[in-house]
């Protein structure tokens, strides 16, 4: 059994950490505040009865040592937030992955395996445009140029490493290989739970988040003096590729098309624009209908911009293939949901998360628990008491199956 | 005669202050940037035998008596830039102004009517939402609620104008009324007197701009877990009204509207916006043809937000009716255009100027300049050191005649 007082309090306690005045949280990677956050956290773990060590990307890493000399179950999630996000994306599951080696610790439950807690950096990729920082780190597939990477202040990764202490020159150290399997609870952020009237699920497969950028270039000139024939409005053409790209994703079945961000230059009402930027977040379970999503609204791209004599560049800033979870961590879960009582229910992942970065390295599994109204990235983001309860109890009768496996 | 060499070099010399690396130039009222301007363009007036005051708000204004008491012939234009704009628009009008004061000195010409060059504060409108805030005042229509418009960083107009030094509270005692006519000169902006191959050119009308604020609210959400058919996305709402605007006024034969600023919350990749800002810029020499597309658009708005229960709401920035220009001073610059040997040309203004705010006050002239390409609000803004020259002798001969009158 979890203490679920406890987690339901640290949920309250960190989200105190970067809270927003809607009660949201906003807590970018690299920040002062992040910084607080992790130190609570590194707190929580040490109660836990875990030694704490932060690795040269600054993940922080709880471990636990087993009773046999074995590879590690990694458990986690992430400690950053979207702008204006909410208090248990991410959170949740670093505290669920504590509460239950600390429920263990307290009930005098010993594993065979080590386990290892871990907090990993900038999932949401709000600061340097790309995200899962610390899980492709640990993967040992953060790059040397993706330190190059820069905010919207002009700080690359590099530098705001440097500044929080952490070591960019040694970021090979931070992979992981003698671990067994990582499994991470998250909310679902989608309404397929709720739906179903169920506290928790289990996660078929992560669909893959790809990141574009798309940069358009015309001709600012006067508002006022420049008839409508004779114009080059990067933002005109923008506008018709972003109701288009709602169009084209709404032809299929589960694939979705979002643009979030958007700007322009130079930016004066009686001025016409004279680039826009914008991004597009892609994503479908199915690798070849998400490429061929892509490439419908490339294709349309081209030709609105080249109608309109409008410069067009795309840039990939993430492109993740879907992963599938590993059936024998899902049979498990099964198995523990089922031992409670619950109806078990099987969905896939429309956002991405950590846990796909592992692809090809170790199995991977994810516990889902229910989202109130699907709300997500949003102060609104919500998940019972009850729910997160049962999600540990999950977590926690999954670990000790798998443990004697 | 004018002293062209003089009017070039300071010409040169002011658009070195707010100087962009694109060799552009950008100059928001009420900063320091703009204070030296002011400040530059005070030693000028003096050189040409100006005595030189500010007003309540800040407008630079040089008198030079007449040999009658009589009332002012005010002439003038703006200091202050788009972001990133030109170093003609508004400056050009202003040095122009002093020019013809001070080749009048030179060669002993005595006018009977006093003459005031002023330089207008903030005509674009670039900081605070609003422009012609100089003319508002010295038409005595700068309203007390004007003062807390604020700019993107939250500092109101008031608190600007207090820490430049100026007495928002006397805004009132900026109003002339002692005045005769206003005349102005300004680049075209646009391509009429390049495709007729002249110089310059007399304006019969200045298209009223209106400025429409709009913003959308909808429901922000994870990208990657909310299904295309759950979504209520301002930002596509908004790109199909940026582009039905387009297509609305190109059934107009003279019509124009633009979106020239966007800006969207909270802004994140993997974030569905949750809320959506923009302008639109409508302009028409007709007021009535004006309203109509005004109407097209928001009836269009309408719908699209409601099918997509969007929260829709739009705020009047700004709403200036179109002006006529004087037939009498149309007449006197069109001979001295002709004096000069050149073919008469008259054309509207698609652009607004601070004229338009002495509409029912005093009688209004302008005098285009030919722009090289037509190109405005852009660091490749031009108009050769001739056409100026031809520019500044038309206002000349223009003064000396309605001085007579």
């Amino acid at each position: 059994m979890v203490n679920s007082n406890r987690l339901w309090s640290r949920i309250h306690e960190l989200s105190s950490i970067g809270q927003t005045p809607d009660n949201g949280v906003t807590r970018f990677s690299y920040t002062d505040v992040e910084h607080e956050a992790n130190e609570q956290v590194k707190k929580y773990m040490e109660e836990a009865g875990l030694e704490v060590t932060f690795d040269a990307v600054g993940n922080v890493i709880g471990t636990l040592p087993g009773s046999k000399d074995l590879p590690a179950i990694l458990l986690g999630s992430h400690l950053d937030t979207v702008p204006n996000g909410g208090k248990f994306d991410g959170s949740l599951g670093v505290l669920t992955a504590i509460e239950v080696v600390q429920s263990l610790q307290e009930q005098n439950i010993h594993l065979n395996h080590p386990v290892k807690v871990i907090a990993f950096k900038d999932e949401e990729g709000s600061r340097f445009g790309f995200g899962m920082i610390g899980s492709l780190a640990v993967a040992g597939n953060l790059q040397k140029e993706d330190l190059q990477r820069k905010d919207a202040n002009g700080v690359s990764l590099h530098d705001a490493m440097i500044k929080q202490g952490y070591s960019p020159e040694n970021i090979l150290e931070a992979r992981m290989d003698d671990v067994k399997l990582y499994l991470e609870l998250h909310i679902e952020q989608g309404k397929v739970l709720e739906k179903e009237n169920v506290p928790v699920g289990v996660v078929t497969g992560i669909a893959g988040p790809l990141w574009l950028k798309f940069s358009l270039i015309g001709q600012a000139e006067h508002a006022g003096a420049t008839p409508m024939n004779q114009r080059k409005d990067p933002l005109v053409a923008a506008s018709l590729i972003i109701s288009e790209t709602e169009k084209l994703a709404k032809k299929y079945e589960n694939a979705v098309a979002t643009v979030g961000t958007i700007s322009l230059a130079p930016g004066g009402v009686n001025v016409i624009p004279g680039s826009v930027e914008f991004t597009i977040d892609i994503r479908d379970v199915k690798e070849e209908l998400r490429d061929q999503l892509e490439k419908e609204i490339k294709d349309y791209a081209a030709t609105i911009t080249a109608e309109r004599e409008i410069d067009l560049s795309i840039e990939d800033l993430q492109r993740v293939a879907p992963v599938l979870c590993s059936n024998e961590i899902q049979n498990t879960i099964k198995e523990s949901i089922a031992d409670q009582g619950y109806p078990v229910i099987s969905l896939p992942s429309g956002a991405g998360h950590d846990g796909m970065q592992f692809k090809d390295r170790f199995p991977v599994g994810m516990i889902f628990v229910r989202s109130q109204h699907g709300i997500s990235h949003n102060p609104q983001e919500f998940t019972t008491k009850e729910d997160a309860k049962a999600g540990a109890e999950t977590m926690l009768k999954t670990v000790c199956k798998l443990d004697k496996e």
